[in-house]
């Protein structure tokens, strides 16, 4: 399974075999039954986490109850409360799984290690982190310019492989629109 | 006023005189009057902007003409389109000075050859994209579960010195509300 994650490394920089092995060690593998979580608001977030398999959903809870979807992770994909991770606060989301999961755990203290010893692991994480800057930026500018219609045709197009593992109503609160609004979109949606 | 930059990259790391005004050689910097565009859609986008002074806001103007602040910038903070920047891709944006200011210009070639010959800048930028990412992340939340006025009175309090060099209106149009709206909320806001 840890070929995934070499996979994603070599799309930034190559790697010799004992190097890959080398960061390997540095990752916990870590299997998940469905509701299962990785964070929990209010606690300590020592890992960033790296999905093999499965999807995991990071949300807040507001005042009243309600869920907020904040970001999805698939296969590729990584997720935690970063907030939490990079600031070493307590967690203000919560992560749990959507679906049986498979991650690769990667502590606070040993990704700064590794970062400190391979300079291409800096560069990796430097790259992955302005890419994630960058797809933050497009979903601020879809929430300000977009109807919710064109939200969720557009999330449709960019992550088809998430309408078959998540279910409508934590597609509408990732989209910040009612149930009812988003099935009324996909029924009438063109893509 | 080099000072103001070396003074960011020492939150992180430490510098020799020699090493800083070798990372220096590799920004140019621009005056710029109001009003002036550093970033204009469809064209290449060059560089990234450290700004020392004044103020500016990077936007995209949708196809009925409507702008969307994506972003504003003054003293301290960094502005381009990252999009275009970090992609090598035209520009989507615009990107202009709201008053006169200075900036300090590195290009993605400068940064890059920094990064590569300077472990201590590779970590500056992955640690700035990481507090980036995190910020965006915080909005994203607050658009998903904060009224408008809840989002004013946390962009008050976060950044006040906005409010004393943006005008209402491109206020109005970050938060994603109406000019109207925003004046009530001015009026009555405690903060």
């Amino acid at each position: 399974m840890s070929i995934i994650l070499r996979n994603q490394l070599e799309e930034h920089t190559s790697l010799s075999n004992e190097e890959f092995d080398y960061i390997m060690s540095h990752f916990e593998a870590k299997k998940l039954k469905k509701h299962q979580f990785l964070v929990q608001e209010n606690e300590n977030v020592e890992k960033n986490y790296f999905v093999i398999s499965g999807c995991l959903k990071a949300y807040h809870v507001d005042s009243n109850g309600k869920e907020h979807i904040l970001q999805f992770a698939i296969q590729n994909w990584w997720i935690t409360d970063f907030q939490a991770f990079f600031n070493r606060s307590k967690a203000t989301l919560f992560v749990d799984c959507i679906e049986q999961s498979e991650v690769l755990g990667l502590s606070f203290d040993n990704a700064e290690k590794l970062c400190a010893e391979m300079h291409k692991m800096e560069q990796f994480f430097r790259k992955k982190s302005n890419s994630g800057y960058v797809a933050l930026q497009q979903r601020i500018l879809s929430m300000l310019n977009n109807n919710p219609q064109e939200r969720y045709d557009k999330l449709v197009l960019q992550n088809p492989i998430l309408f078959q593992k998540v279910p409508k109503k934590l597609i509408a609160s990732y989209l910040g629109v009612s149930r009812e609004t988003l099935s009324r979109f996909s029924k009438i949606s063109k893509l």
